[in-house]
């Protein structure tokens, strides 16, 4: 289960990207919950870190604005990302606060809200036939033509810090009382892996991914990232074929627990955090509360739990219709 | 502008209502933005108060928990009330909190979606032809039947203390660098007053009503309260036709500040904290907002605001359709 590999992100890269994104994220508020108001069974107090009031409705720009602005002077030609949606609006979020070009390159899967977002932030909008990983190829293939600056999801270190930075900020919200466990839910495993290089095995990382598509958990099954099929109503932003490099070489060592939800749990979850918090959480922020609500993770009497909701971006219609 | 009345609440009031409520309504977060993320005309950093996310979707369930606790032994009949919706949901809430029974008795103008979320609570739902005052004659009549407890909305002093400890919580969490000005939408009264009882003038303490429903603004410009016509997007919950007498002997001597926003600035303001949150915010609960947005409070350079999100229950398809 664990992996001879370096981790390619440490704390105090983390540090380094707090310092180089502060001001230009929010600090996203925790709020304490008990439980029982989400019929769990069992008695914990639960504290939700509400990562999804970021901006552009997710943690994406933590990740891309330290991608952005530790890789210094910035070519003409601006930005270029391949994204299903989040990243891709984070992207132009970056690109719009800096004031430089964005180019998003968005597979014809993706919903036309999040598409829609990133064009209304300023960035190209280029629509390709298919799922991620067509998108990604027809970006990589432009990104050879213009020079701009390729921001990927999840596979580079300063982005994985980037996703980091919620922890360290998550931690001092924390203190001094402190917590035991954080549920997070992984896509590309970059948001995970952030996470897990922040704390360095000193809380429990518990990794949440649907059962239609878990990277994470087959490379821990294989002993190495490997393939595996997307699909289900979270696919638009979980939705990863395979593990980053990055990550897997941060999740190998500090995450210790990984679990599934099933869709069915992952809407009942958005039913319930909309029917007792009246918040809008789309399927892949509402995939790590979907643990608890589902049985895929029970904590222990004592554990105190932190559950990122990480993300907005959907139809209001389709979690109160 | 000032009254010569006593302050119905004081703060030792509201500090025996935090306690009186403690474990039974949630510690709602705040969250510091930008005012250049929301298009404001100044640069101000604003703090947003998210009472929104309180139990059932409003701060209601603070005042009725309070009022209900410190009436001691409770009769057979449980609690009765009359509400557009929101204090009706709280009522019902806490009727089922503590194992007995409530009777709302709900104006036929109030949103189909308030009245279902009490009945879902488990309280019995009385619709009456008319507006709020026909709810509340209907639930006065009643309640001489039936002798159970009369949870008011507004006009009671442990009503009033219990929406205080909003700024209780508040003020703590604001230590130590604290804040200035606290914006505030204003319905009866009684939320507004419980704030202003607390600060008892240390901090500048603005209402902010509909121009449709200003029945704060009213009583200040006749020196009493008076009737005032009652309409607009946001008369579900702050539609009150007269200020109550409790809200006034606070609001006289420690409000100061009384503005009113359109019908299109509430609408906006919804839209807006929808668009940049992603928070479903009811019209009500936009209000405070709404006067930064329009322009009909400008703070000073270096005024630190915090503006009360109070409300959530609304149908989201009004917000971002």
């Amino acid at each position: 289960m664990t992996s001879a590999v370096t981790p390619a992100v440490t704390p105090a890269d983390i540090r380094a990207a707090a310092q180089r994104i502060a001001g230009r994220v929010r600090v996203t508020p925790i709020m304490q919950v008990a439980a029982s108001e989400f019929d769990l069974p069992f008695a914990n107090t639960l504290t939700l870190k509400l990562e999804l009031l970021q901006h552009v409705g997710s943690f994406k720009s933590r990740g891309a604005f330290n991608r952005v602005l530790a890789a210094g002077p910035l070519p003409e030609a601006g930005l270029i990302a391949a994204s299903g949606g989040n990243h891709g609006a984070a992207v132009a979020f970056v690109a719009r606060a800096l004031g430089i070009r964005a180019e998003v390159f968005v597979p014809s899967s993706s919903p036309a809200m999040k598409r829609d977002r990133i064009a209304s932030l300023g960035a190209t909008v280029n629509v390709v036939d298919g799922l991620y990983d067509d998108a990604q190829a027809a970006a990589i293939q432009r990104q050879a033509e213009t020079g701009a600056l390729a921001v990927h999801p999840f596979e580079h270190p300063d982005v994985v810090a980037g996703q980091g930075t919620m922890s360290l900020e998550l931690e001092a919200q924390m203190a001094p009382a402190g917590f035991d466990t954080l549920l997070v839910a992984t896509g590309g495993g970059g948001f995970t892996a952030g996470q897990a290089a922040w704390f360095e095995g000193r809380k429990r990382v518990v990794s949440v991914e649907p059962t239609t598509s878990q990277c994470l958990n087959a490379a821990r099954i294989a002993g190495e990232p490997v393939d595996v099929t997307v699909a289900g109503v979270a696919s638009d932003s979980l939705g990863a074929r395979r593990l980053g490099s990055v990550a897997w070489s941060i999740v190998g060592p500090y995450v210790s627990h990984s679990v599934t939800v099933d869709d069915d749990a992952i809407r009942a979850a958005q039913r319930l955090l909309w029917d007792r918090l009246r918040l809008i959480v789309e399927p892949g922020g509402a995939t790590a509360f979907a643990a608890l609500h589902s049985g895929a993770y029970v904590p222990e009497p004592d554990e105190r739990i932190v559950v990122v909701v990480c993300g907005a971006n959907c139809d209001p219609a389709t979690v109160t219709g």
